[in-house]
């Protein structure tokens, strides 16, 4: 374990400023980053000034203790005692907040922040909220997503890594189309091959879809073989110390008819159009009123779908979230920014869809793409 | 998609009995439990009484509609639009459950549920409150655990597929234990050796632990290459339409020291001591008790962790979650429960630990294991 003290001193500056005095970590990607390494039940407290506490289980404990060896960490030891310490720890930091001046919240109580996205679950902060009636739980969110957005070259290299590892992937897919081939089939092996070049696992589950299914925003594996004439969707999610890679390709085995065909033309020229488009300072808004002119060049205006790119990092999707936080369409893209551009799929329904999908770095002088995987769609069969 | 018309009227019974209005599911394993598949995305609603309906995105609609085509399920289509639908259709269900005569909650509005536990993202509860003000949020796991937690045949037969192909990993994971191999490789290889006997994927990562990090309760993959002499710890969980397995083991690479010995032969004993004990309206308390007497036979009992095993189904871990909820361990056991036994490392920490872990079903007649495999751990080398 290497613990973040740089990146926990930055979180605490913020704390102070926004008026948090304690932030509970119960997710992989803030332990993660914090702490250099995941655990099953990543469980963290950072005050707002002081060392980072990890909240371990007794069994744990030698070992949290020998990874932690120069002391500034604190651990809970004990089983089921857990919320009683916590509800302790929270009590002296509203004193110790008081005492340092940090402000309440509008409800007159201090403010612990949680992270407020899919994988906080809400019983655990009900509980949190129960526990300790004298704080108001706020999301941590705007501490922590200014920090994360924006990479630094550890981070990239890392990204850079589980997006060549998903090129690995998708040449092992892509080669397996031909007709009778299942979606498990393609999945077993391009996760195996994808497991074999390093990958820790997905971020997500495999999606293959072959079909009117390559349709489903979020469909996962089609259940029946590949046919000849069809489009196919692979979409490859594998993770490098935790981050997240994102590589979707569209495929037709053999010659695609005219509706096919255009829909990839246009989903090529879209890549292309908004990596043109892409600077510092541009919105997704932006990207996305670029995206559906190409569509509508291509008479498919009506079926342009929001959203042509998400944040990615430690989290699967990650702010600027345009797909799920309306808000964000508006957030300036910054330099050393993370995000992909090929998200949703631009699909006739009832017919099918495509998208190619990868991920960009933002500098300066525009999008680098991090791993350059060809887009090569048409399958000879 | 096979909507489970039988199970939602069970759970519209039971919710007229405890007085919710409306369940809205946010999660895999009540969707699957209800709609006999799965989305990225999983949303819908049950209301009190009538048709379910599912919440899906514009793209998804027709494929939808034809997959429901008996018309007793309602899409809502509108992207960006599904918030307004969902406060348009709770404020008709508070009118209807008025007519009805379904009782409000104790703070005097109408209830409805939503299932408590770690997949419910606390974000989209507190949107749900802030923009349902008229109504509380009440878990659900009151109406869905007494109908989930007894399995029907067809769940069993997925859950016996599933361990035995958990099985499958475990054999490819044994043969690769040789000095030099790293968790990454044993676990990219047992990834792979399942799905391709059909596992859809893991419900967790994989655990594959070495030498004094099978003492972590919830470690992931050692880092280093595994040494002759050391305890080995996997734990492997493939998935089969969407139901669990749970299979662990501890091997020794080469012959075990005396306290290594020692954690192997009293794991092996606490298993066959409890299973011994497992019978209908035993509860999880009383085998934990079983299990720490044979710990102080073996002079472990300071070592002994509670917990012994917990429920599995769509799950990895459910009701009864004796390791989670405090108040499960007093739940009596019934007939069709689906429960692991093995689920605590045996560890002396700073040193290793050691757990056997079986799915079992309980009848009548004491516990059935699903798939019998081997405790044999010793691996010559």
């Amino acid at each position: 374990m290497i613990v973040r003290y740089e990146r926990i001193a930055h979180v605490q500056e913020r704390m102070r400023e926004q008026g948090l005095i304690a932030i509970v970590v119960l997710n992989h990607d803030d332990y993660r980053y914090l702490f250099g390494e995941d655990r099953w039940q990543p469980r963290a407290l950072i005050p707002f000034q002081g060392a980072p506490e990890l909240i371990a289980f007794t069994d744990e404990e030698p070992e949290l203790r020998a990874a932690v060896a120069d002391g500034r960490v604190r651990v809970f030891g004990s089983v089921g005692g857990q919320i009683n310490d916590i509800v302790g720890r929270i009590r002296e930091l509203v004193a110790e907040g008081a005492a340092a001046g940090i402000p309440p919240g509008a409800s007159g109580r201090p403010r612990v922040g949680m992270q407020m996205w899919f994988q906080t679950p809400a019983f655990l902060v009900d509980l949190f909220r129960h526990v300790n009636p004298k704080v108001e739980v706020v999301s941590s969110d705007p501490v922590m997503d200014a920090l994360r957005m924006v990479k630094d070259p550890e981070e990239i290299i890392l990204m850079t890594e589980a997006q060549r590892i998903a090129g690995v992937g998708m040449d092992r897919a892509r080669e397996l189309l031909r007709p009778g081939v299942t979606a498990q089939e393609i999945a077993a092996e391009a996760t195996y091959a994808m497991m074999r070049a390093g990958a820790e696992g997905t971020s997500t589950p495999i999606f293959v879809n072959f079909g009117i299914e390559t349709c489903m925003l979020h469909g996962r594996l089609s259940p029946r073989p590949l046919e000849r004439g069809e489009l196919v969707l692979v979409d490859l999610t594998p993770q490098v110390g935790g981050y997240c890679a994102n590589l979707a390709r569209t495929f037709v085995l053999g010659e695609p008819d005219s509706r096919q065909a255009e829909l990839l033309a246009a989903y090529r020229e879209i890549v292309a159009a908004v990596r043109a488009a892409m600077r510092v300072g541009i919105t997704t808004a932006q990207l996305d009123a670029t995206a559906k002119e190409v569509c509508a060049g291509h008479g498919l205006a009506e079926h342009h779908v929001y959203g042509i790119g998400h944040g990615i990092g430690l989290r699967f999707e990650e702010p600027p979230a345009s797909t799920i936080i309306p808000q964000h369409r508006s957030l300036p893209l910054l330099e050393n920014m993370t995000v992909t551009i090929g998200h949703p799929v631009l699909a006739i329904p009832g017919f099918g869809g495509a998208r190619f999908e990868d991920v960009y770095l933002l500098t300066a002088a525009g999008p680098e793409i991090l791993f350059d995987y060809p887009i090569d769609p048409i399958i000879a069969s």
